[in-house]
């Protein structure tokens, strides 16, 4: 048995997109949809995102055998007390977030008589907002579900089956390792290259106007990252606090390494860290979880 | 009069790209490539990348009244010294590395008699070697020319307009400024790359497999930065070091201000410098140089 009658809380990038990929893949299934945002609400019957734009959460979650909250992390909690008491006894709730650990805590405190299975599809782009949903954003991508020890079984299996039906593939972690994980494949990332833009756009000796000029030697990759939605990040690196300080302090190590052997002249020590790092871009590449064209096949390539 | 004789030394990216653009854009002109490694030679006149393939540099840049060195930057004084002797007295020599300061000091010293006018296209890819190259990998780029104060304007001004015939934006600047700007816009974002790349491949507590399976979050585009030519850009942290050195700094100190952040929970502070590093991003794009698409347009979006 899937889910029948799915219920979207914020429509965003990722609400929109789970909206709109439902619609292809899974016509049998009804969505409602509700945004806090009145304006993204009408953006989001516009374009058709989900079956129905309600007025209320309350109203989106009424008969609702799934619910799955696409709100920043930090927003989460709350999003899910506007609907409690209309929610359905036998609903599972799941949510997108980019952190686990605390999203599974603040969702068992504000709904502590549902079956909770905090969800995490690793897709994105550096767009936000209703108008940048698409339905095939998590085709060949990974969803990594976290559920609580408590889980039903059969619950696991549901909400697996539904991501394995919108093309997505499952892979089932602790929460905790979830956040450990995506410290490093996400979150520092993004930290990175926020900080980089920021350090560029404050130097006096470079101006702003020679920074987007010469972007092509690399830096322009960074600006697309640093791109991303500011609410929902600003969440992510409240919300995954130890994980992301471990591992920024392991790539701070590594980079006062890297900056001794530059000033040192150890010709040896940059060549090898710059072999090394061509394997782990050849597995990308070789497992479909990147674009081997070169610079992604950029148009004026 | 623009040049009609052109000697291409290294026939990697960045020299096959200038052979197959010059042949598409200035067919006037003949070229003639050299490269040290025999393989190189081979592919690169099975790839028709030059009119000729030369078994010598000194041969490469008999007749010839412009040289491009198209090696990495330490090996730039040692390939000139190559066919110093052989050289036309009133040939122009110029280049394409990534720093300038050390190449026209190493240029100057192995040609003290030639009309030296270092030059810079800020263009490439991840992808390196003679069956990398592409005529339009110049196109809509900025070429940065840091002549010598002694170079003759005539000089300069053909130089100029060769690289604006390939489709190139010219930029005149100090070879001092040129590597603070590059350091900033290309070295550091590579070093933070490979950095950052080789820190997730280290760690115990997540497997290499967790960060290939994961790395849509955003380490993916840090891995097509750190899968560049190791040997080019040893050779460029070797010799623009100074620069590399100051920006680096630049980066940790606020680096170690967005750490203190995280761990004080300080929201505004994240989501102010979120919000501001957008706007440079709307520069490059709006200036032609990325791709507005989301994820560039990769080809499973």
């Amino acid at each position: 048995m899937s889910f029948q009658r799915i219920a979207i809380i914020g429509l965003g990038l990722l609400g929109g997109s789970l909206g709109l990929a439902i619609a292809q893949r899974l016509p049998n299934a009804s969505t409602a949809g509700f945004d806090a945002d009145p304006a993204t609400r009408e953006r989001a019957a516009q374009l058709g995102l989900v079956g129905t734009v309600c007025g209320t959460a309350a109203e989106a979650v009424a008969g609702a055998d799934l619910v799955i909250l696409c709100v920043p992390v930090g927003a989460m909690s709350n999003a899910a007390l506007t609907f409690a008491e209309a929610l359905p006894t036998n609903a599972v709730v799941s949510d997108v977030g980019s952190s686990k650990a605390s999203v599974a805590k603040a969702l068992a405190q504000a709904l502590p008589h549902h079956t909770i299975i905090p969800a995490h599809p690793v897709a994105g782009t550096e767009q936000s907002g209703p108008d940048a949903g698409f339905g095939e954003l998590f085709a060949h991508r990974w969803c990594i579900l976290t559920p609580p020890a408590n889980a039903p079984e059969s619950a696991v299996e549901k909400l697996s089956a539904f991501w394995e039906a919108l093309g997505a593939n499952i892979e089932i972690m602790d929460a905790d390792h979830h956040d450990l994980v995506l410290a490093v494949t996400s979150h520092i990332p993004h930290l990175i290259a926020y900080t980089i833009v920021g350090t560029a756009s404050d130097l006096e000796e470079v101006t702003r106007g020679e920074v987007i000029k010469y972007s092509a030697g690399g830096f322009r990759d960074f600006t697309r990252i640093a791109a991303s939605d500011p609410t929902m990040w600003r969440d992510v690196f409240l919300n995954n606090r130890e994980a992301v300080l471990e591992m920024l302090g392991r790539f701070t190590e590594d980079l006062t390494d890297m900056q001794r052997a530059i000033r040192r002249g150890d010709a040896d020590k940059l060549f090898d860290l710059f072999t090394r790092t061509r394997d782990i871009r050849r597995g990308i590449v070789e497992q479909g979880q990147d674009d081997a064209r070169p610079d992604f096949g950029r148009k004026d390539h």
